[in-house]
């Protein structure tokens, strides 16, 4: 349920509206946007509820929201939310082009890679320094190390940086480098992971957990919200399938069903997704095509080397090659495709 | 295993080679083609067999084919096929639309339609006389009279049909309607009408099954390949995952990978993948950018009233407006699409 | 919706219910129980029927069925339904064991197999003549041949046969030899096949589709029944999932669901669900404690050289040794385990 | 790699195995187990380093370890693992009920549960004290305080109590109270919880993943042993899949599949998985004959007013009956039902 306030209401209206609920064992979540201020009503509500509400000084009207995720509902706030990272703008006309190692592996691997993919248009690094690995064995990222050397590289080419948060107790050191905070696939139901980057007010890079459904996925970016972070950007990332021929089966359905649902933005991943880099133009020009506010992809000087999933990474000319037919196709469906320039 | 012919080789040549495989208990499958004479050998081989064959007269080369499927595997032919539906060309850089009613239903309506999809750039005119349905209490399709209404279409408006055959006795009697012969998911593994369709010379309109994967789909052209018949167009149309979000998950990904191994067009079917209207725009640019060499789409005149599958129909001017759309991804990633002027 | 008559009631007020209701567009498909009969009303039913059937001469209720399948519904007919395959009943309390080679290969595999199963327990006689695969180039089985050594097995033995039927036009031939027609997996949705056993008098063992859901593979059942043939066994035999390590996933949750859902026997496939020998037993005992009401198991007298599934087939000794521990679990579930004596 | 040493091998010769193996820049698992030590060679091997082990004191034979899981693999260590939690073995031929609410809800429910379940045979408590929920807005759990119930109920009937931590961070306090940390399934895949778990010295009950395949949840298994803690069981809860019938499909193939992979003991949940209170019977009951080393159930004293997945859990009533039933089929597959008096 959401209480909308009358424009011209007062700010002793909105916190009559809030005691009101509180007083309910509720919880009031405040959003004042620039069309309206709302209350959402977080709990089991009561159908009195409604009509109670209804009389409260300043109240225009009482929305029941019939989703179980409310904050990112588009009924909840039918614009768009616009994510500021720096001067790049996810969730608008711009298309934004994330782009970088899957892991920060030395100096030399990220300096140049964040100045191959800023050419060929990226307006956002990507690089992993806390990696997720199924296997105990497997490279598991430079930590720390791979924060300062990606800080590093955005001092060189002023591209801000994405990178991977693994535990509620890293979001405080993490933040202090990152720009945006990314939250993987497997982590996509830790809930005090979530409750942690709720906490922050830095933008979060939500992936979709490869077994979650649409509303669990919008579930997960509402403890965000609920949080007091509104400032999530979904990724599609590939779910699990029968389908054995790709790593994961990329949902580019998730792509138009999102934005109707919420008004939050979403990306695409056709890097992780495919787990092939020969697949990663075409999935990246088709999530294009879909309406995605921006995809985000794995680069490396020399992939065969690549101490984490290195064949689904592009090299410096096939991300080069990519960048004209993404511009044609962003183009094409009335995006901005800002960064590039070829 | 392959024989490739060397250029210049004799009918005697060819005869022999057919005699040596058969003499094994061994089939013997022969493609002629532009650039080379292919003899496809089906069964199972053993060691010494290549030697052999590479003795033979006219014999270029013997080559061992890796995967379970043989004739429509790039290995066998790596030249793109072209499946022709009277002046419409599959498979090559013509960007092909099929639209029409999910059933045909009255003489109006399949008229109607067949006219608003040719209008809005469509070159083939789809259509359901026999319907497979879950439940044998939904509407099953008009039989032979829904044919003969897509004939008389089809004479109005110059469109050649795709048309869905359900069982190897109706082959016949499909075949002396329709341009081209679906197969349903829900028969992609019926081996008995593939088999039947593989005995006849008119092009075949393969659907993935639902939970079929990349090999089983391809082994399923092959029975078709195998029979004699190689004008097949597979169609990818969504696969069953865990999401109940939409009806099955479109997984757009096939089609890149699917020009990989196989010389076969491939096309996309956004409307019984998602199920819903509203995805069918963005879903169809997504697999025009993903490379897809056609899309075959639901139109209805009135879909809340359709006895099949509104929900996922377009409307005359829902499909209108997306066609210049489709004209511009194709565009960008050099298709021609040939019907659309607007 | 179902009409359930008075007892008493006479063969005129029978027809006038049926009068009715095909007067209204409607299909009426009686079911004379031993408890009462019914009528089943099949097609879109409107609010006013209930009131108008209800006002006619012999009927007791008028009970609206919710599920999308009707005949084969618990609501429609509350008791079990017994299949009789002769001496043998599926259903009931009875735990029957089928079991036999995958594919006939020649006379001494399946007359020595089929003393084999009977001697360890087994009452019913597996083994396909007609072999659905995914290849074209695999052993597509023997054909009529292999139906004339089941019958030869039976003749030696007494054991009735369940073997599959690929085709319609197959169906009166198949007829002819066998106890049991099986309808595959890869079959469970061709309509036109199961139109055609729904006309035949005989049982039909129906395969769960390997991605169809309960209420599908119900739907399909339903084509068999309003075909009038109520004679169907399900058999669960694994479904497609995301898992590799086993062929598919067996659900031996569906068989307490089927049980809640429908009237119908249904049976389990540890062989074809697994496909490995070395589950075959744990998923046998699994399923008859589930509450199956029979199993049906591949065996084979040297699993390393068949022609079709080997990998999964048990050897005579496995068998044995296995139908021992299935009378144990058997007896502890309540289920009398008739053929076996060991 | 994995090296075996010799009957009668010294301290100084393992010390000599460590530190060659360490200045290789690998690690060294040490494990002494009855029949022999043997020492786990952990990070990416070369083939010469076989030969150079082989050579050192003390060692019998060095063993490559195929899997990509090595300390919980078979070929590690061949006997199965007997996890004990006080008086309970689970892994040997005690079948071991653990059963209890979801989530602690105040201390008449704990506790009468607690009474109720050791009644009926159960020699472990289950109960969620920290709650992970897909909504926010969801009952969390009672957090520290659900842990002193918790507490106060073992006090109260001996039971031994088993419970799930959340964050890494929360290892050490709940492991104050529990004798079984649970490691739920939407943290399967929590690497950084998963190394927390590692560092203690109390058994883990790992949940599967519910979309983790059989590899992926022995890595996650391996990731606590590779940290030192050897005393891990796993729990098979259901997967995810397209049907929506149950909320999982439970895999008891799982159950041999894993036994045959990994030394470790393997428990079944039969609530969770299929998320119905009708299914939970029969399923136990399968778990039990599929070989399961024990169950894990939920069980609430008025479960239409539990606070959490009340819908699945079983009644003291339905407790009490199932438990002769699962006795009956332990017995019947050779398993001693300790606690089982009825």
């Amino acid at each position: 349920m959401i209480v909308v306030l009358r424009k011209g209401s007062t700010k002793a209206d909105l916190e009559g509206i809030q005691r009101h609920i509180q007083g309910h064992g509720l919880q009031a979540q405040v959003s004042e946007g620039v069309e309206r201020t709302v209350v959402g009503v977080l709990g089991e509500t009561f159908p009195e509820l409604k009509d109670e509400l209804s009389r409260l000084d300043g109240v225009l009207e009482v929305v029941p929201i019939s989703k179980p995720y409310k904050l990112c509902s588009r009924e909840f706030k039918p614009e768009d939310t616009i994510v500021k990272i720096g001067n790049v703008s996810v969730g608008g006309d711009e298309l934004v082009v994330m782009a970088g190692p899957c892991a920060v592996e030395d100096e030399l691997q990220v300096i140049s890679t964040a100045e191959a993919v800023k050419a060929g248009g990226a307006t956002v690094l990507r690089g992993g320094a806390f990696k997720p690995r199924s296997s105990p064995y497997s490279f598991r990222g430079m930590g720390v190390q791979g924060l300062q050397l990606l800080a590093k590289a955005r001092e060189e080419t002023g591209l801000p940086i994405v990178t991977e948060v693994m535990a509620p107790e890293d979001v405080g050191m993490v933040s202090q480098y990152a720009d945006v905070l990314q939250i993987g696939t497997r982590n996509a139901q830790n809930f005090n992971l979530l409750d942690a980057v709720g906490r922050i007010r830095k933008p979060v890079l939500l992936k979709r957990g490869y077994s979650c459904s649409y509303e669990e996925w919008l579930l997960s970016a509402e403890y965000i919200l609920a949080g007091g972070n509104s400032q999530v950007i979904l990724c599609e990332r590939g779910i699990r399938t029968f389908e054995t021929g790709t790593r994961f089966t990329i949902d580019l359905s998730a792509i138009p069903v999102i934005k109707g649902l919420s008004h939050l933005p979403v990306v695409a991943d056709p890097s992780h997704s495919t787990g092939k880099a020969n697949l990663v133009t075409p999935m990246t020009l088709a999530a294009v095509a879909a309406g995605s506010h921006g995809i985000i992809v794995d680069v490396h000087p020399n992939p065969s080397m690549a101490k984490c999933d290195g064949a689904q990474a592009l090299t410096f000319e096939t991300f080069a090659a990519m960048m004209p037919q993404v511009k044609a196709i962003a183009q094409a469906v009335g995006k901005v495709p800002a960064g590039i320039t070829s």
